[in-house]
């Protein structure tokens, strides 16, 4: 009936998962206790042990690769397909080192730049691979040094081409991916998690096959933590190689890599850089359609559904490494088929967690970065302690500056003569604005036929849950009350609920009622008159662009709208409304007027000068209703607004 | 529309209250926040801000002094005595200085260790007297960092009876009270609040009413915050004294001293010592039935009565201070006939708050000891930094021993002969223990006619909110399942709940269900069978007096089974069910059969190897369900248990 061990606190293992009881004793009264609650084991785990779990739970799994972009505009759309492609939840990711592409600089198409953002700002797992030859030690160093302060966690240690035909040797340099292994070992210890690479067919170099197996042994005891594999065209080929490493005592996981054939042309260039044979049966199909794209990858897709097929139905086989090519369709296409594309529903908090490490205790966010978290990110990005527990922390340092509304990861996929149609190539009055806020929000096409997918506050359509406050929006969004916030309030659903639900099952999710919009001063002055019949349920802050601010939050204190109630865990309370983080907020939501609308148009334009007016003369207001188990009182507030400011005593 | 004034986050002042809107501008993004939501402003309030702010409110209110015990059973008394009259709400209470008492000791008659009891334990605001003369500057200095060490806030600065009959000033000795509040300002700044004590009718030593007004003036000048007077009967030589004090520019509070007459001695002894002359129509009344306590006690307090009227209709007086003689009836009786005792069922958090000061942030307790709060208090007494935010801040050290179960703070108000009455002077079996739970549970006489109104595990009878669990609990105790802790579940009740409320009002209560037992191995083992069937729902530990501990707990956390959500505030979860501490509590909770109810008996007697033996074998239970919206699941996993356990298969 008792057992002897006593559960840790670690967060990596859950004994609701393991489903059994556990016991303990002696020395507890000295065991040092968890600060946060842990929700999500899996946010604590490093990529190795995520790994071993998901394979000893018998969960299929994939990951994807990526290179670096060539250009600017390349980086915002490849950031964007993070966000698509992550939905589906791969294992992790991994970019490559283009050692001719500056790969670890500080711009904005480095490989490391965009592993860096693919950890912080998309919350994606990710593999930033390394070559070393031809390189320093220095260099090197300097290079793992960078990764680990960005926050990456896993390294992929590669030889790389040499860059002359004639390579050679260096005496005490890095010649073999070994030598990077070992290097990182050394000097890092366990911090990186190490992935190597496996040649299915031996490497083109290497002096056998036998030979390369046992290169890629001496890799793994130099400290290798898994292997990915270089592409190749038959099951067959994976899974002789597979036991061929058993056999010589490599035991780690062994993750085949997958290329759909995606078109002619990259095929053939594939080949020639890897040096790879493609068999004739594939040839045969490929040559007679090699000038129909379409064709070809769908025969891509089929290929490698059928080899991917293969190699789970071994056994042998837990998760898929995909080549994509940066691109989306193919790949996607391959894992919905298989049915290890894992769109979740579920979050494990309102919010999409980034996978910083120094983000891993962070359970709670201001409310208004809700549509804008890679702003909030990269705001907070300076802060060494995130607010744990509770909102509020006082050792919190200020927010950032947000100078620069163009960095890549927060800049608009839209180009400007997108937003133009959207957004209207002509304003002619406060008016055709707020047609252009009900467009959004309904969907409907403007007076122009163009439909309004984005707005300077949303770079998404609406969110499904804002859709349940469609209606009401649009009534209130035609008469200039311009929404760029809401969420409905819920009074205990179930944590599993598709549309409001978060976190682990079992459990009871809560909102308050929340409103954000910008609105005249007129329309200002009698919500003021309005509020003061809802005083004690409904929390205000009211601020203009020069900080002119009206509120009844008591003490300064944050108002905690989205909140979680767990089996045997503490209370969650992920999202607030801090009065204080919101004077920094409006600061970025009244630029954003003039940053991403007003300069589409020229200077002294009429359009210009309507947003400009609408910028420096109109107030941004949020509003909550306390009392969450009772019908939002919200749209009434605003109803009562309208009816006073109609009413011709009042005005 | 907009004023100018930033909103501070200091508690001291809640805009809520104020009513109004309050603004701010610059400067925001660098304020510090508040790490703990405020929920009771008083609680970080000193005296003199509580007393203005309640002043200014327009509230009545009043305050009560005591004397130091002689013996530790009249302090055993007195502590209870401050329970039942603290729940009438004074602003404060007063201890007096005794000399003679060894008044700075550490013992439990001590002046000190009962104010300091008052703070800590009893949750009162308390004022320490402090006499001067006839002490060194050391002493005194001494006397007041003891003070300050053990969390007292509030000094009355007397001079005190010389101790001969021929007393002469001492040069640079303390020769008068203001000396003392020079003292106290030049070495402790601001940090006390400083009360000295007013005659209205003329210190009986002083040259003349005149020049006793001056010394008045000058100790309120050297730093005094405000005045108590001596007692007096007639309420014009109060209003005459406070018109003749602003007449000279003392602005500070003057606080009437009210002492109701109680009896014939008292009132002659004090009178003797105090030097006042009692007035002819009270002789007059009073000599004629002053061998009929009743008598002159009615007749004091209709004078005390009429008395008090007079002094809150004039307008001038806000509150009252009693003169209790450490008496409860008679000062209970006149407030009550007041209209001013505030006997408030709004609780700021579920336990009574202490208020030792660095206790103003705990807002977190485990539930173990929710009826030995004064146990708990002890046991974490040493820690500088409580839970706030989160139980579990693992920076809290370990609790501290309760090695001695017969601290004065802690003791059973009960003596041996009515335990052993309530108890049972002989146990014959498990079952007659189990008949001791059920008649405290009902309420009802036990086999010998007495009532149980008191366990080892709860001093006072059943609490109102258990009295909503009472057929259930009854039920199950009878069987053998020996309740010491339980609570409802709640779903979201208004704040302001007679029963379950707690906290500001406009807020919303939640509980989890819980329940907390004794009871044997063999019935255990049926519940653990059982408890598999509800494993999400159900969290339980369950361990026994050596420490063999069985949980589902995931990763030693916490569960969160009292909570609150209030307008403009973060989520408050005060109480929670933490498995760290629940193996501290697990200690104490053993013990107490032994401490309190075995060594009642002879050793080696039948009754004490009945209570040794459920000591050695019995389990502590606890049982959350985390289902708070359903209903309470817990007597169905009883019933369950019992179901199995008679189920001739399964035994």
């Amino acid at each position: 009936m008792v057992n002897e061990s006593q559960q840790s606190c670690s967060g990596s293992s859950s004994s609701r998962s393991d489903g059994g009881s556990s016991s303990g004793s002696e020395g507890s009264k000295d065991s040092s206790r968890c600060s946060t609650p842990v929700l999500d084991a899996e946010r604590h785990e490093r990529l190795r042990d995520k790994m071993r779990r998901r394979q000893d739970a018998g969960d299929k799994w994939f990951s994807l690769e990526f290179f670096p972009p060539r250009t600017a505009n390349a980086a915002v759309n490849l950031i964007s397909r993070f966000d698509h492609m992550g939905a589906g939840g791969p294992l992790f990711i991994d970019v490559t080192w283009h050692p001719a592409g500056d790969p670890g600089s500080d711009k904005e198409t480095s490989s490391m730049i965009i592993a860096y953002t693919a950890v912080n700002y998309c919350g994606l797992e990710t593999i930033l691979h390394m070559t070393c030859c031809n390189q320093s030690k220095d260099d090197i160093t300097g290079h793992l040094q960078k990764a680990k302060r960005l926050g990456l966690k896993n390294i992929m240690a590669l030889r790389g081409d040499p860059a002359g035909e004639e390579w050679e040797e260096e005496v005490d340099g890095f010649n073999y991916a070994v030598d990077l292994v070992k290097h990182i070992r050394n000097e890092f210890d366990d911090y990186f998690d190490i992935c190597v690479a496996g040649y299915p067919k031996g490497h083109p170099e290497a002096e056998s096959y036998e030979a390369d197996l046992r290169h890629l042994k001496e890799k793994v005891y130099a400290g290798a933590d898994f292997i990915i594999t270089q592409l190749f065209f038959r099951p067959e080929t994976f899974l002789k190689f597979m036991k061929d490493c058993q056999a010589i005592g490599i035991t780690c996981p062994i993750i085949p890599g997958i290329f759909p054939i995606q078109g002619y042309h990259s095929l053939r260039q594939l080949v020639k850089l890897s040096k790879l044979e493609v068999p004739q049966e594939i040839k045969d199909v490929i040559e007679p359609i090699k000038d129909n794209d379409a064709a070809i990858r769908n025969y891509g897709v089929e290929l490698a559904v059928s080899m991917c097929r293969e190699l789970l139905d071994s056994g042998m086989v837990h998760g898929l490494h995909f080549y994509t090519l940066n691109r989306e369709v193919a790949t996607t296409e391959v894992l919905k088929r298989l049915g290890i594309w894992n769109e979740d529903p579920r979050r494990p908090l309102p919010w999409a967690v980034s996978a910083h490490p120094k983000r891993r205790v962070e359970d709670v966010r201001p409310i208004f970065w809700a549509s804008r978290p890679k702003s909030y990110i990269y705001r907070t990005q300076e802060w060494d302690d995130f607010p744990n527990g509770r909102w509020g922390n006082s050792s919190s340092p200020a927010f950032g500056e947000l100078k620069d509304y163009y960095l890549f990861y927060l800049k608009s996929k839209s180009p400007r003569e997108e937003l133009l149609k959207m957004w209207g190539e002509e304003l002619t009055s406060e008016e055709s604005v707020f047609e252009v806020f009900t467009c959004y929000i309904t969907g409907e096409p403007n007076k122009n036929g163009y439909k309004v997918t984005c707005m300077p506050w949303n770079d998404d359509p609406l969110a499904t849950e804002t859709n349940l406050l469609k209606d009401q929006l649009e009534k209130v969004n035609r008469r200039g009350i311009l929404t760029i916030n809401s969420q409905p309030n819920i009074n205990g659903k179930p944590s599993t609920d598709p549309i409001v639900g978060w976190g682990p099952s079992g459990g009871y999710v809560f909102q308050k009622a929340y409103l954000e919009f910008f609105t005249s001063s007129e329309i200002v002055r009698a919500l003021l008159k309005v509020l003061r019949k809802y005083e004690l349920r409904v929390n205000y802050h009211i601020v203009n662009v020069k900080g002119e601010n009206i509120t009844n939050a008591p003490d300064l204190q944050p108002n905690a709208v989205t909140w979680g109630i767990f089996p045997g865990r503490e209370i969650i309370q992920p999202t607030v409304v801090d009065p204080v983080s919101f004077l920094s907020w409006k600061d970025e939501a009244f630029a954003l007027w003039i940053e991403q609308w007003a300069k589409l148009y020229e200077e002294e334009s009429p359009s210009r000068m309507i947003i400009q007016y609408i910028h420096d003369n109109y107030y941004l207001v949020n509003l909550v209703d306390n009392d969450f188990p009772l019908e939002n009182c919200l749209w009434q507030v605003v109803e009562d607004t309208f009816e006073l400011l109609n009413s011709p005593t009042q005005q």
